[in-house]
């Protein structure tokens, strides 16, 4: 498996990306990297590492787009960037995937339009990791589709039912649709179609409230881009809300050094389900190969789960599964 | 004033109707209620307590709707229910407003049904308060329009902004759009169109993103009603996801007896903005009348706060300037 990874991505590269590329190589005998960015800052950077020979070479992109680019902007311009670079290696099959902690909407446009979409797929989407009490559920979408029609929604439940089975490895997900009831009838025109097909998948446990979320009623929560996003940024915002809270009764109360210690370790900890960078990335599902984006603060570990995700996707042939599904 | 106060409605009637009604009288001498119910049980309940002789009166409302009814069958069917019989005695003037702790969705249908629209208003809405890290924010709406028009997302904000700044005393409220992104181009065609009327707000701040709500970047959020209620719904989840998440942290650490105690009464302080029962109600806008609702919970005190603030829309003409606003 050779895994072509954005050297030029994330708030720290090239050192993020590099020793992740290094992580996954040491780790796994089965993997390659193409490390794709301006070559001499990445060589200088991959030359700090130890290294198995050959097995992580480097292929230039000058271009970098910046985390604040406009995506579309970005894309059409910077042809020479390691986003638009590293995906066209993909496309023409010289890499079996592509991971970048890079711009989000610089990364989703350019999968769409340099991979294309899967045969019968409306829209590609772009899946996240939420946390729950129970670990962590699957979003789709995340932002990817503001407008949404019932049949995308129903490809978002097949494909993210598909990718959670696959990749993240649950059995049998559980797969609801956000609505304001758990009712059939609940809902817009859209939800209300939408959960009728989604009836056509053994898996499908109905509408699932806000409430469902965080206490983990399903492995795989399907709504639209705009809800996804808001919520997914909600979510983010929790553990900095709390902390200020918290430490505000903290203040009032006058804890002693070692309590207040105590306590914010105790947070610490707790709040760690929503340090998104612990986790490994998500995919762009529906499009025509394996495209991984992480945050932007991914570190080396996230990064090199993000390889591993990528190579598990290629594995286990989630595309075709993807294409068979939606016929 | 004469507030009308279900005394059918909420998870502990009559008594705590019946009691915040009593607090209501006591607290001011402004403040005369109606008390509308089965009219045996409520003269039973109201009898336990000393209050100002006849300021308190009864009207026999002998029908009962359940927190989980179908709302639009039930106000069809239930013609001599408290919410029915109580908006109809404000609609025809008897009393200044009607305020209830009772099925949200009842209240709604018979709200918009037997009050009417204000003149020029498209689609009366619900608003909600959200607890941020400086106090609460307005959400509108809060699940009373699923699907929603740019003009009737401007007129969310003319509405919030009223009662922010009338009822709930903010100056100059910080009006912003829950959208994608903080630019003016972001979002759906319909949150685009909405941001170019909303400009006509001088207090308009423009976009704002999920996790502006949590740290308190505005006063009032406008969002469709799908939106609303999901994020309404998980924020009520937080404090327990979170307490579940701290509670596995502290038994992994096997803290002693009193270290737990401390950890717990300083959460359930930092929660305590996430306890809805503390707040007074919120109200359905856009109605040719008053109506509040509360929490299915609702305390006494927490009805006083919604009579008092029922009073205070009544003083202060807020649908007369809605009109005025949305012409």
């Amino acid at each position: 498996m050779k895994i072509a990874v954005d050297a030029a991505g994330g708030d720290h590269y090239p050192q993020n990306p590099v020793s992740g590329a290094v992580l996954a190589v040491q780790e796994s005998d089965n993997i390659n990297i193409v490390l794709i960015g301006p070559e001499s800052d990445t060589r200088k950077e991959l030359d700090k590492h130890d290294y198995p020979e050959g097995r992580i070479i480097l292929h230039e992109a000058p271009e970098v787009i910046g985390m604040e680019e406009s995506p579309a902007q970005a894309v059409r311009n910077k042809t020479q960037s390691s986003i638009v670079v590293g995906l066209g290696m993909h496309q023409k099959g010289a890499v079996d995937g592509f991971v970048s902690a890079g711009n989000t909407g610089a990364l989703m446009a350019a999968s769409a339009f340099i991979l294309g979409r899967l045969d019968g797929v409306i829209r590609p989407t772009i899946a996240t990791l939420f946390p729950t009490v129970k670990g962590f559920g699957l979003m789709v979408d995340a932002g990817a589709n503001l407008e949404v029609k019932p049949e995308m929604l129903f490809q978002f439940g097949v494909m993210g039912n598909i990718y959670a089975r696959d990749i993240i490895g649950i059995e049998t997900p559980r797969v609801g649709l956000l609505n304001v009831g758990e009712e059939k009838e609940k809902g817009s025109e859209t939800l209300k179609k939408a959960h009728v097909l989604l009836e056509a998948l053994p898996n499908f446990i109905g509408n699932l409230e806000g409430r469902d979320i965080l206490s983990g009623q399903a492995d795989v929560f399907i709504c639209d881009g705009i809800t996804g996003n808001i919520l997914l940024k909600f979510g983010e915002s929790i553990p900095d809300a709390l902390k200020m809270l918290l430490m505000g009764v903290i203040k009032k109360r006058q804890l002693d050094k070692e309590q207040v210690a105590m306590v914010v370790s105790l947070l610490e900890e707790a709040f760690s389900p929503f340090d998104y960078q612990k986790v490994g990335g998500v995919p762009f599902l529906g499009v025509n190969g394996i495209s991984m984006v992480g945050h932007g603060g991914s570190s080396p570990v996230a990064i090199k789960n993000m390889i591993f995700n990528a190579v598990r996707m290629a594995e286990t042939d989630i595309n075709k599964k993807i294409i068979a599904s939606v016929a």
